[in-house]
């Protein structure tokens, strides 16, 4: 009897391994084999699912996106308006190791975007589908009085989805200089002067 | 006679060169070969200057550094408090072509920064001399009565690095979608947010 292989389990396997190779050494550092060995395959065992290290990449930015809303929607799970916006921004935020290393895992993601528009598209859909979440958020959030500052929605959404794309590069950067607390403090910070004085 | 080299002006040469490479094909594009052709150069003359393309990615991350400043220090004199700080983000923020160039290639910085520590150090060091400027601003403002919001200085200052950080990210991947005039509104809208109501 042939071996059965469960492909969609041999393909997360490595996904993971590329997740945790790329976090630890950077995307240059990263060699196919490298990747391999981590996952538990021989050398050639990736090519039938990524036949290149471009593709590895794309699926860990996948990967590390669904990831992210998957720990989204178990914290939002209840919430409404400004809790929902809180609990949203709070699992994007790079607020502890395994998020420091997603933010690892993204940037190397949107260098290759630069040049790549199939990548930029995929990164653009993505942030598409966190400007709608946070718009619904922020919308029920106006409802509820929770939100009353006179900018528009459209530019709040704008700011914080800068200012949660930024805060991947400053703690990426420089963990040690950017603590969780000051991230924490700043998203507080934020939304507060969102809210009546 | 010897020909008299302006070692100086050959090296400004080559880093505008690599920056326009950059900035058109993306770091994984740029060869020597090609910084050197654009730069007029024969292929091997870029060795003394800078004997690797990782001391050109510095290097033109340097010159990208200095430009925004420069352009910082001009369109700010005379001015104080919100002003000034308005005229900082407006000349950080990438509001067109040039300075969406100049995000293109601080992202492959920061990729290389990742896995690099004299890089991550150099950005640190940028970031801080930024952070100072704002908070020089910042303080003034308040004093003059035009910042009166709950937030701390350091909370806004930390909220201001990541929207400008952020909106590198934004413009330079999809330019298309995230008109300057977005990016506009959006820090016209977080400055009323920091004044009086």
């Amino acid at each position: 009897m042939p071996k059965i292989v469960d492909h969609h389990q041999r393909r997360l396997d490595l996904v993971n391994a590329t997740w945790r190779i790329i976090a630890r050494h950077g995307i240059e550092g990263a060699t196919m084999r490298e990747i391999a060995t981590e996952a538990g395959f021989a050398n050639g065992a990736l090519k039938p699912y990524f036949p290149t290290k471009d593709d590895l990449i794309t699926s860990a930015f996948g990967h590390v996106f669904n990831q992210t809303n998957q720990r989204i929607a178990t914290t939002s799970t209840g919430l409404a308006g400004m809790a929902a916006l809180r609990a949203f921004a709070l699992e994007v935020l790079p607020l502890d190791e395994d998020r420091i290393n997603e933010a690892r895992i993204v940037i190397p993601f949107w260098q290759k975007a630069l040049t790549d528009p199939a990548k930029a598209q995929l990164h653009e859909t993505s942030m598409e589908e966190w400007r709608n979440t946070m718009a619904g958020h922020l919308s029920r959030a106006r409802e509820m009085g929770e939100v009353t500052a006179r900018a528009s929605n459209e530019d709040i959404i704008n700011q914080l989805m800068s200012m949660l794309l930024g805060a991947q590069i400053i703690a990426a950067m420089s963990p040690t200089q950017h603590l969780p607390a000051q991230l924490n403090a700043q998203l507080e910070a934020y939304l507060l002067l969102l809210g009546p004085a």
